[in-house]
Formats: C-alpha cells, structure tokens, sequence
C-alpha cells in the first residue's frame, strides 16, 4: 500500500481560520484572511476544535492516491459518503498478469500460507484464461479474490477526515483501512499540523472511547502511537 | 438476486405533490396535502417532472431488500452516495456453506464453466479451512472471489432513484447492477405509478441518449421493454 | 407555529430494525423484516443506538410540513444539508395581505413593542406600494423585515433528525428554531416512540453537555421537559 | 457585492486530469500526475466534460469570499447543499451603524425610491433602538428588512459549481444570485480555465434551454456576454 497527497487547499488553515472569523466578525473575507499569521491561525483553530464549530473545517480538501489497497478495503472506504472517489475500473483495466493480491498477516502466518499463494496464483491463470477465451474483463473480474488490488483518489474535507480517522484509526476497525488512514494522517499533519493534531481515534481525539462495551481498553495517547502501530516510523511532532 | 420492496413513504404521490404546490401557495402544508386528490396529484407530479423540479421528489423515499447481488455489484451500487445502506458484513458473518456465487452469462456459456464452477468449489473449501485454522472471517474472505453473493437494504429517495435509473438501466450499465435497477423500478412502479412513469434511461426518460459516441444506438420505447430485457415479465401500465 | 407530520416511512421501527439485523445475519432482507415483532424491533433499536451505529436510522425518512416560521428560522433551517425542502416561494407568491411576522417575546415585553408593531405594519404598506407600482414581488421583498413568515415542508431521516435535536434543542438554540424542533419532535415520538425515545440535546441524549464553557448548566432529564420548555403540554411517555 | 477566490486545490487541472486517467489505467496516481501536461491535462479535461463524466471534477475545489450580498440572496445560495458555508452571524454580530441594504434597480428606479430609502433608514434607527432597550442582537434583527448584507465564505468542487452555474446564470435566475454567480465563474476562469471553459447556463454549456416554456428565448453564446450582463467588463479567453 501507498498513499501520497496528491494536491489539496493551497493554504488550508489560513482559509480554515478565516472562514471562522468571519462569522463573529463585520471584517470581509479577504480583511481577514490577508489579516492573519499562521500563530493566529493557528490559536483559532484550537478554539474552533474545543467549541465542536467543526463546519470551518470543511473549507479545507485533500486529495489522496492511494495504490495497491485490496478491493475489501476500497469497498469499506467508498461507503464513506462525504467524499469523492476516482477507482481503476475493473471494467475496463484488464488486471491479468498482476500478482498484486493483498495477503492478511493472519494467513500468511498460518499453516494454510502457501495453499493461498497457490490458490491466488491459480486465480490470476484462470483469469487470464477466461479473457483469451474472449469474456470480456468485466465478466471474468467475477471470479478474482477480494484480495486483488485496486488504485483510487480520494478527496475529503478536512472535516470529513476528521471523522473517518475517529472511526478507521480506532484499533476495532479493520487493520487493511486502518492503515490506509493512518498513512492518510502522516501525510496530511505535514501541510496542516494545527489542523489534524488531535485527528485520530476517539480515544485521541476526545479523551473518551466511543466503543462502549467492545472497547479494546489500552488509550491512544500520540499519534505517533497510531504510525507506529501501522508500521509508519517517523514522528509528526503533533502528541 | 431478490428484490423486494421492503418500506417506503406511506402516500408518495400526495406527499410529493403538495409539496410541490407549496412553494406557489399561500395555503398552509395540511391544506393542501387534505385537498389533493391522487388524480390532481399526478397531474401536478407529470407538470413538476416537465419543468425538471425534481427537488420535490425528494420528499417521497423508497427502502429495498436486495438479496444474492455479487461483491461486484454491491460495490458499484454503494457509489450512489445520496442514499442509505445497510450492508451484510462480511466481518461478522461467516460465509461458508455458501455455494452462491453470481456467474456471469458469458463465463457459463464458455468452454471454461466447469474449470469455473470447479475454481468457486475451491475457494469456499479454503475459506472454510482457513476458518478452522483460526484465521478470522475478516482475513479468510480475502480469498472469497468477487462474485461472493451478498444482502443489502438500500433506501433512496425518488430523486435519487431517476438519477439511479438513468444511469444504471442504460444498455451500457453493467448486466447485474442493471438487472438489480430494473427490478426495484419493478417494484416502485406498483406503489407510485405517476412518480416513476418517465423513469428509466435518458434514451426513455429524456428521449435523448447521454453516451454520446458511446451510444448503443437503439431507443428503449417503454419501461416494458426494461423489464423484458431484465427477464421480467409482468406489464406494468406505464409505456 | 405549527408543526404536522404530512407523512413517513410507513413502519419506520421494524424496517430500521431488519436493516441492523441484516448487517449480522445470513437471512435476507424479507424474511428478517417478516419475523421481527415490535418487540423485538424496540430492543434491537436500543442496541444499536447505545452502540452508535447509527446509519441505520437513516432508512426511516419523516416529512413535517412547517407553518408560520419566520425567515430568520428558516434561513438557520436550511442549513441543515442531509435533508429535503420545499418552500414558499417570495419570487412568486404575493405576500400582501399578510399581517403575519413572527416578534420575538423579548421584543414584545419591551418598550418598543408598539413602535415595532407600527413599523412592521409601515412595511406591509410599502410593499404592497411597491407591487402596485409594477415592482416585482421578487424584488419587493427586499423591503419586508426577517420577521415575515413563510410555510416549508421538510424531509430528513432519522439519523439526521437525532443529529438536528441535538444541536437544536439545546438551550442554546435560537429559541424559534428551538421550537420548531420541539415540536417536530413531538410528533415523531408519536409514530416512532423507541427510535426517538433518546432523541434531545446532548445532555439528555448522551448525558453530558457538549457545549463547554458555554453550558448553561441544567440538564435535561425528559422529553416532557422539553416540551414543557417550548409551550407544549401533553405527556409522551418517553422520559 | 464584491467576490473573490480566498483559496482552491493547487493544481486543479492537473489533479482532475490524472483522477480521470486512473480509472482506465494501471498505473498509480502519482506516477499519472507526474506524467502529465498542462496541455495533456486540457485535452483529458475536454474529453471528461464531452462524455459527461463530471465526478472527476470533485477532486477540485474552491473557496470564495462573498461580501455584501441580501439575506435574500444568501438564503437563496444556502440551498445548494453539495457545499460548505461560513456565513457572518446576526446573532453574535451587531450589525448597527450599517447603512448597508441592497436595494434593487427596479426598486431604485420607481418612484417610491426616496420612501424606501427612507424606510431603510427608519428599520436601522429602529434596531439601534432595540439594543439599546436590552433586546438581544438575535431579536433585534427580525426587524431587519431582507436587503440587509451579509457576508459568506463558499466552498464548491468543480462539478458542483458547474451545476451551480448552469441553474444561477440562467437569465431567469434572480437578479442577485446572479451576479454572484457571474463574479465566481469571473474568478474561477482564471485559475481553471479549462475546467470551466463550457461553464454556464445550459443554453451555453449543453447548447440547449432546460427552461421548457419558461425560455428567455435568447441563448448565451460566450461567457463574456455572461459577464457583461453582469457588469462585469473583462474578456477571459473562453468564447
């Protein structure tokens, strides 16, 4: 898997900071916004976060890349209804000769790993068999393992962000998407630090578990925890 | 695949229609649904649908069971985002015992059937050793192919469901998720006959194809013809 | 004001319970929908609900028809996006006549009452000037206070529907809104008891304030107080 | 009025053209963004537009600041639901000493133009009054004719927007929305113009009236004619 930031708001906290200003103030927009330090941005952001005016956040979007995640995984991610999705079409990209199937951790350390391997391999000729006998790619897609491998663009509003991270970053979601957004969350606290610093679980985010009697019990305290247990290893400075 | 009209607004056409005179009336929202009769309602309903003020459609909304849709379908289907899912999980049910597979006509009709028939075989068996083998049923469905059958209850508004129709019943939708769109047209037909009497492809509902180069080439003349080409066989009375 | 439920999901509780059931069942949409007993139904919802799981409110869709709001509520109302409106038009429909504008009681008790009265009367007449001059009703509006109300029908399902209770019925809330809500809510308890019997601000719906150093500090314990609070008497049973 | 562009994704052309290539190719986001031209990017865009593929257009999105428009205009823009407001509060914002109302032309022309003025005035001194007696600003303000300005920040994607266009610079479409609307396509040309060089109503974006019987019968045959009649003087290139 790989997720890159493939564009986004140009000054995402400074037009956050903004748009929150304006609402309690007579200033025009571009008063504003031409009137603000990033610090001040910064402050307002906070006290926006506290207060729950969570709306500003949505004039902040980010695109996203994300290659090589399982079609179980893109499956979960598009029932997200707040964004917008750009998928490899299985319709029309004939997938043959790709290899590429995600294999859970769970199977690859059991004893059944290499009967997998085999049975994907035999997925992958099967497949291709069924195109050269002429079933056109969208027909012969039937038969590929969920575990094949799809690429897709995302775009959330940094409000929306916030609440997939508090569902998908939560150790009960699933660990493929979970990962997928932690590698979301390291990507967007380089452009906007204020702005995603408390992003993460609720745990994290709002100092309480929102899982009730199926809570995992152990808290996240950093975000660097949620990078760490994703096997991403560089620290965001945001704890 | 099962569709079934499971719920929906209880008077559709009334409802829609006196919402629709509202925003010319002085009159009071009760006034004017009491004085409606269902004749006056469809007559405003086919005026509303004329001037292509759909927005009132939206106040009449529509809950399906669909049963033994592939992963393929569901997938596409859950791309429609002004729309509300509740989707079998595959976290939580264990699949195996299920022999459904969705096979597609042209993979049958192939020399390549038995191979096929004798590869889902296969993939059920693994899925259910790796089960014993204590991988767990997020992680074993990984290997599950994509024509895996699933249940969903899907509930659009009628808005929504002509954008739905539009896009999905056109000759160029894929197979399932178009057999899937004609049988819950199928259905909304008998309980809101005016709402839905233009619904169906743009070459039916707007008399102009929207594939442009793309084009089939062949009008679709009555929803009848919909149905038929879906193997369904009742008239409905909308032509 | 005057709030009535025009119309709704015909059996909102047992379909948004089959929908959970589905999500962790093998059985298909109908057969869960045929074998759930209200019962059963209220006990499923109340899972769900202390889970969070919410989205499968969203297969209950409820539509109020709203009368004698101000603009300035109906402006806030809109705001609401995951949901449906239609509403008297000021382009077309002739306001004249109308002594209705909604004063707010603080306006009322003060000095100025007879001042405002006068003026909101002063404001009738110069409109119906303007219209007489061959201004458009579009265009004479301009000059016709907030105050001036205005009729809409709204539609939105019942997981927006907790989420609109929860912001607007607050104390907090403007206090015409806040009525408004209190009033919608007093009508869906009626046909849906289990699925709202939760609904109100976040003091009485999940127990804690979520307005923080803005709290106003009393609680909320019951629907009834609700209720009581915004001029309504009857008991619902849900407390 | 005055509108500006507060901020957009960076690159919207680019980051629109290589969302639209992935779903017809294998490889990854980042290697298409990377591969392209601007030029390449116009080409992809042109082609997207003519098969009618807008939801790549999502992936851009842009922020204005509104300033000076109605509470009639701003009521009219919050109904577009696919968007993010920020709107200037007349609960929190004292709005005294403002002699800003917009009064339309139709109005400015009659004869009764001194007396609305005039009316306009009273309606100021009349809430100064009222807070000063104590009322509350979000009382005081029901009196506050419907002409009164606001201030808004806006945020659309792409498709969104052409939508928006194509419903707010319909010749019938009211006067001040637009305006508006003229002025953001009047921005938005100059970053993007590719991207909305077929924005507009439909009689110039889809060479077709959507009004029926309503019709001007005048069709728009460039965006400039857009921007004159709206008192806008710039020629932007896009004819």
């Amino acid at each position: 898997m790989k997720v890159s930031l493939l564009d986004h708001t140009d000054e995402p906290e400074l037009t956050v900071a903004s748009a929150a200003r304006l609402c309690y103030s007579k200033s025009t927009p571009t008063e504003l916004k031409n009137g603000l330090t990033q610090k001040e941005a910064a402050r307002l952001i906070r006290m926006i976060y506290e207060l729950g005016h969570l709306s500003v956040f949505e004039h902040a979007s980010f695109t996203f890349g994300v290659e090589g995640i399982s079609r179980v995984a893109s499956h979960q991610l598009v029932r997200h209804r707040i964004a917008s999705y750009s998928q490899q079409s299985q319709r029309y990209v004939n997938i043959s000769g790709s290899e590429n199937f995600v294999v859970p951790k769970t199977i690859k350390e059991s004893r059944l790993s290499d009967k997998v391997e085999e049975f994907l391999g035999r997925a992958s000729e099967l497949y291709e068999e069924l195109l050269r006998e002429g079933v056109p790619a969208e027909d012969a897609r039937f038969i590929l393992p969920q575990a094949v491998t799809t690429n897709i663009v995302v775009t959330m509003n940094a409000r929306e962000l916030h609440h997939f991270f508090q569902l998908r970053l939560c150790r009960r979601a699933q660990w493929e998407i979970r990962e997928m957004a932690a590698r979301m969350l390291f990507e967007v606290v380089k452009v906007a630090p204020t702005l995603f610093e408390k992003a993460g679980p609720s745990c994290y985010s709002r100092k309480r578990c929102s899982e009730g009697s199926m809570t995992c019990g152990k808290k996240i305290k950093s975000q660097e925890e949620i990078f760490i247990e994703n096997g991403l290893h560089i620290d965001t400075g945001n704890q």
